[in-house]
This record gives structure tokens, sequence and C-alpha cells, in this order.
């Protein structure tokens, strides 16, 4: 696994590595919604990635980064959201296994999802202290490498390839926004920019109810997310040490948007585009929209994060 | 426009005529549905297409088949569904107005999506006969000239290119599914597979509750749809003397489905595909669902026929 912040050829050697195991998204324009936000926006479409979001390409570059003898023994996570998944999946690949630690009284959903990749679930009393136990446990029986889901440079590289796509296709992008939770996605993003698009600024999309790392960029140091209120269940996390230096020294802004907005995005993305994106995702537009002016006559790239939710209670329907 | 059924040189003219209108739409595959159905399904995604439907290749092709100063007087239909939004689009796009007659107690949303591409509403009582009249009456006045939604040469000649695309990319395969309400898609799809794809049976697929098709073909004269009760608004219609004749010499079967499988089979490519599918789009899933050992280890394309669904009113939530 990759020790140092990952540099150039980094990157390319983790494209070169995961690149015949991650989906080549498509990448999705709108007339109507380019006419509606008066600019030209590109989507790249992380929802039909593997698991349906963007960190498979995180939990394979951390998996394939792993000699096979290692690897054997299994690798571990204590997330309980799409990284778990997509880190089972790409377990899976490889014929090894991965350990979920999970508080017992997890959503189903999320068990289920899971189980469906292969991933063995480890149930644990719902609190920080027996998750950080219950893994160390695990890790110390199996001997299995843990993977986090953002503090970690080899998935940071991995994530660094949906921008990667990006501007391989669409030259001149005036901006590239990305949604920021703990902050895997858009420190991977200011790396692509930084060695691949250097005149693309990068912006980290944020919900005003969770605005914790819009906080730590302010202030220069990492701020707690302290009960984040926001319909995005991909961005309640804060940012760790390795991913706070590299957007710290990369990103151009962090702008936060209203969870009406967010909501307002994602129903323009699914009636105009006719896909399914998560909330998560939705914030990147969400920007555009509460920021018309500024972005007026730009070229925007725009990841959609992820495709997850639960088709049972779409949050316009009251 | 065509007046005669299309043969395979009209079918390379119209094609050479629309391609550079409509979007040439991508074809998903999911490896999860594979795995579930048992078999390898190209999913060809017109819910992508201009307007949200495959009506667009139509229309444009019905359009385009004018000359310009016929052209000039507009259009005109009685449609209310995706062909009015279609048609209006495609008239548009070469400055010529469109007429669309509608009944005046329409839902607001299908007066808004006509409006939206520039059609003219001209609204009737909601009666057949009124709306016959006042289509006549339109005709008369403007000079336009009527584009039937399917029962019109032209206009099947454009459906039949979705099948062409995907003939030309997927070679091999043994089914091509597409859903039946008017005909014009199923009778694009039978003349594609007939000169492009030979060996590829074209299946039909209904709702149980609307299968005045299924009957058209079992009894060789076309039934009249009475009272169709499904939660498929695009499969209401029924066949028209061009759609059938066409349909009887060259579909393989229609297969008629219950709504629990249409609900379910939509549900499966929500979740698994990540793209939004009307009920009408997912009833050749449903066939597949509903007759697993059929299709066993086949190589099946479907054609999702469109997007345009009323999200406050998702069919699996209660």
């Amino acid at each position: 696994m990759l020790n140092r912040e990952p540099n150039k050829q980094d990157l390319l050697e983790t494209y070169k590595r995961i690149r015949s195991y991650v989906h080549h998204t498509p990448i999705f324009s709108s007339r109507l919604i380019n006419l509606m936000m008066e600019c030209r926006i590109y989507f790249k479409c992380e929802n039909f990635q593997k698991v349906g979001a963007f960190k498979f390409r995180g939990a394979a570059a951390a998996v394939l980064s792993i000699d096979r003898q290692t690897l054997m023994k299994g690798v571990a996570t204590h997330s309980s959201g799409n990284h778990a998944a997509a880190l089972s999946y790409a377990a899976g690949m490889k014929g090894a296994p991965a350990y979920i630690v999970m508080p017992r009284t997890a959503p189903q959903i999320k068990k289920d999802a899971v189980k469906e990749y292969r991933g063995r679930i480890i149930e644990c009393e719902p609190t920080l202290q027996a998750r950080e136990e219950t893994l160390e446990e695990v890790i110390k029986e199996t001997g299995a490498t843990f993977i986090h889901p953002y503090d970690n440079y080899s998935v940071i590289a991995g994530q660094s390839s949906a921008a990667k796509e990006v501007f391989e296709e669409i030259t001149d992008l005036d901006y590239m926004i990305a949604p920021v939770g703990g902050g895997g996605l858009l420190s991977g993003t200011c790396l692509s920019a930084k060695y691949f698009s250097p005149n693309t600024k990068v912006i980290g999309a944020e919900p005003k109810g969770a605005d914790d790392a819009y906080k730590s960029i302010r202030d220069g140091v990492i701020r707690p997310s302290v009960n984040p209120k926001t319909i995005c269940d991909g961005l309640l996390t804060q940012l760790s040490e390795k991913t706070f230096s590299i957007i710290q020294s990369n990103v151009h802004k962090i702008i936060t948007v209203e969870e009406d907005s967010i909501i307002k995005a994602m129903r323009i993305i699914w009636e105009r585009m006719k896909i399914i994106v998560e909330p998560s995702a939705a914030t990147a537009l969400a920007v555009v929209l509460e920021n018309k002016k500024r972005f007026a006559r730009k070229r925007i790239g725009i990841i959609l994060s992820g495709g997850n939710v639960d088709l049972e209670k779409l949050p316009w329907v009251l």
C-alpha cells in the first residue's frame, strides 16, 4: 500500500492496476440542465460504478496494492456504508475474505448489501469503542489488513481515477465539483486535477448541515463532524489527516448548500437525466444551482458519487 | 413520407436521415441481473433518448421525410403522451409548428411537457369525436400534416432504428424483446430484425391487463383495447392496420405478463442499473422474469422504451 501522498507516478500506476477491474463509467450531459444552469456540465456517472458508488475504485486500489500472501489473510474495515460493500466485492474478486465490523443495530439493508458481495459481518455493540476494539480483535485473530474508508493513500489514489477519466475525455474544464464527507473522493479529485488538469479548479460540495470540511479548511485545522443534520448519509464523516492535508493544499473552495437545494438538484438529475443518484451525489449540482452567476458559461465537471438510495423513501415525497 | 411497408433500403435511408438528430443511446448490461435471470441481457436505453422515449425516433423520421414547404405549415397529432412531446421537439428543431390536440382534462404534467418543447396545444372536449373533429379543423385551417403516433410507415421506420443500433453493436442475439401498445416500436423492431438480424426472434411484451395485441395475433384480426387495466400508461392503445400487418408477419410471439412482474422488473432495473424507466419499459424484463426457463443461457436484447414516470407516485410505495 502507498505510504506517502500519491504523486503523479503513483496515480498512473494505481490507475493501470485497477483499470481492468473498475467500470469506465460514462459521462452524461443534459441539454435541458445546461439551459437551466446556463453553463456546460459533464456528469461522471459513478452511480453506475460497481456496487453503485465510486468507493469501489478506492477499495480495488487498496486490495490490489497488497501482496498476495498478506491479502489472502483478508482485509477488514468498520465502515457500514458503500465502502463496506466495495471492499467486500474487491476482496472477493481476488478470492480474499473481507471482515466487516458493523454495529448489530445497523439497518438490515446495509447488512444485506455486504452479504451480497460476500463480506463477512462481525457484529458489535453500537459504540465507537466497541467497533474499534472488535476491529482490532479481528485483525489480531486473522492477520487481515485494515483498509480505512478514506484515510489511506491507496484508497485516495483509487478515488482519483474518476476525475482522471473525466480529464481524459473532456478538456478545458474550468471547475470540477465533488461532494466531500471524509474527503477520499475530494482529495483524490484534487490530486487528479493537480497532475492531469492543472487549470481546473476543484470545488468541494458539502451540506450546510454537515459543514465540518468547510470549517476545517476555513480554520486550517480538522473540525469534527458534530451532530450532522443532512439527508446525505454518505457525507456524515469528517476529514482525516491524510485527506485534510491534500484538500487544504489543493482545493479551490468548499461550498456549502441547503438541504432544499440538494433535494431539488437530486430531482432534476432524476427527471432530466433518467438516472438514480443518492442525495450525496446531488450536492455538487446543488452548488451550481445556488451559485448560478459564478458558474455562468463555465465548463464544469461533476462527480455523481453514487446511486444507492432507498427507493421506498424519496425525499420529495411527503 | 413513406407510403409502403418499409423495405431494407427504406430503413437504411430513414436511419441516415435521422441519425444526426437522435441520441445514439447506450446499451447497458448488469452482471447481477444476468446472474438473477441466468441469461445475458443487453438493455437499449431509450429512456435516455430525446424527450425521454424512443418516440422521438419516429417523430423525427416523419418530420424529416416531409418536404420543406409542406413542413413549414406544421405537423399535427392528437396523442397526449410521449408522441406529442416528441413531435413538438422534432418539428421545433426544423422551425416548424406542431399542433397538439388534447382533451382539456388532460393532466397538467402532459400539457407542460408539450409546452416545454414548444408544441401548440389545442384543447378540445374529452371525447374521441371531439378530438378527431378538432384535429380535422386544425389541419384544414393550417395545412399541417397529420402524424399518427404509430399508424405511419415513416414513424415505424424511425422506431426501427433503436433495434438497428443494437444489432450493430451486439451480434448473435437469440431474442429481441420490445413492449407493445399501438405497435410502432414492435413493428419497427420486427423489420429491423428481418433485415439486419434474421436469426433473432422478436417478442412483444404486453401487460395481461391490456392484452389486445396478444389476442389480435392469436385471432388473426385486430382486437380492440377495451378498458385496459395496467400501470403501463404507454401501452393502452391498440394495434393499427399498418402495425398489425407487420407484426403478424414477423413477430415470433407476444407474451403477456402480470402487473406484479412489471413492478418487480421495474424495481430491479432501478435498483440494479440505477436508471429510471417507466412501467411500459419494464414489461420486456418482466417477460424474462416470468419465463426464466425459456430464456436460460440465451442472449437477449431488450428495448427500454422510455423513462417518463411520475416521481411522486412510485408503484412499489404504498
